[in-house]
């Protein structure tokens, strides 16, 4: 922490899924000491207002810009928290940061500026299947806004045939209904009709929702832009419990 | 929290990187109401002694062996909290336990068993550097113990080939001291000799260290087992800083 309180600092937060359990110490902390936090509604919502605090909400999409504005704000003397949802180096604000940093005032460069960890989607919702990504595994985004459909479809068929656990994030969305069910064709046409394929809808919220099945029956109607789709491996198996449900786990040993 | 004592479970929990900044409020209570705590010695030295509480101190390559414990414990009543470093669904003891209930007793699928995430050391590591998983990436072990080392040089190959940002789990060890170098050859075929590597050594301990340099000139003689390895993609970037140092960011955009 700043002795000054006139020195300016910047701090991403991962705020996690959203359960408070989840939330690390180092994370409150910087959401506790904060002049000024920023972020999308959804995530600022989540924290805790405070008297005399200053809070951004801005939307989604302005990444670029609310990265610049923290970076601002920070260069002015103030003590910035921008958050995150998840880990805000996965698909989320981090990137923004130094991209804007980069493009930016050169006295940008020599602020108070650290990344806050959290617990990342693909892990809050790994752990409550059990360990799908118990082995290499990788994280993929299906929106094709900074990047071309056909590099996404290209991905998706090297890590089927690198054998990874993938990690889909950003899946369906209202603009983009359909990709979802032509990603399914690619990795149908490399992997075993019967590999596990779990959605899982906003771990670690109240509308947390978890529907496990095959790539064969993978149905892309049941995924929503909330909902993060986990595909296995021929390695990947189901451990089914008397009381109903099964855990999921990908086996540490495999062959070539 | 269970009402009855005597009600066995089960907790796989992640203790992060090593700093308590970075533990999570779930993990904090899973240590603090088991009753017995298992680990490996070097996990298990960071969680604090309480009274009454047994402790199970265990070399790190008995993983199945302490999994079948650890079932054996929650089986018997014991409130137990198997402890992992960095996220236990990631190269660490979460996988092991549902291999271990798959082949064991069938009245273990029935225990209440549950993965408690945490701050993994990739995400700690990357978060240090800036935001170097910017983009789609992947995580791969170097390890032979458990699959072929031609199934590792093809995953390498095929992640190069894919533009993954890729994070290397047990890189080197005294008994696999030559296989990080042939990693690397196999990754220079594949990938521009600047794209930037970092070698992120015990992230959010007392010896943390980063090195940070490019594909060519990376040394494997400078890694260790506690080393995470991180390999950037044509699309990472360095922003230096005028205090020295620099931060590194994969872009969040990417063209086929």
């Amino acid at each position: 922490m700043p002795e000054n309180a006139k020195t300016g600092w910047l701090r991403v937060v991962g705020l996690g899924p959203g359960d408070a359990a989840m939330l690390t110490p180092e994370a409150s902390q910087a959401l506790e000491t904060a002049s000024d936090v920023l972020g999308y509604t959804t995530y600022l919502d989540r924290v805790p207002h405070r008297p005399g605090q200053v809070r951004f909400a801005t939307d989604n999409r302005e990444e670029l810009d609310r990265a610049r504005h923290a970076l601002t704000l920070a260069a002015q003397g103030c003590q910035v928290a921008l958050v995150s949802g998840g880990d805000p180096g996965v698909f989320a604000m981090a990137s923004a940061v130094f991209e804007a940093m980069e493009h930016g005032l050169p006295a940008w460069r020599a602020l108070d500026v650290a990344v806050i960890p959290g617990i990342s989607a693909m892990f809050a919702a790994a752990a409550r299947l059990g360990a799908p990504l118990g082995h290499d595994f990788c994280a993929i985004s299906l929106s094709d806004n900074l990047k071309p459909w056909a590099l996404i479809e290209r991905r998706l068929r090297l890590a089927a045939q690198a054998g990874f656990v993938m990690a889909l994030y950003n899946p369906r969305s209202k603009a983009r209904p359909d990709q979802l069910a032509q990603g399914f064709a690619i990795l149908r046409a490399e992997l075993p009709p019967d590999v596990p394929v779990a959605f899982a809808r906003a771990v670690g919220s109240a509308q947390e929702r978890i529907h496990l099945t095959t790539l064969e029956a993978a149905d892309p109607a049941l995924v929503c832009m909330r909902t993060l789709v986990l595909i296995g491996t021929a390695g990947t198996r189901l451990v089914p419990r008397p009381q109903g449900g099964a855990f999921v786990y990908t086996s540490r040993s495999a062959s070539a």
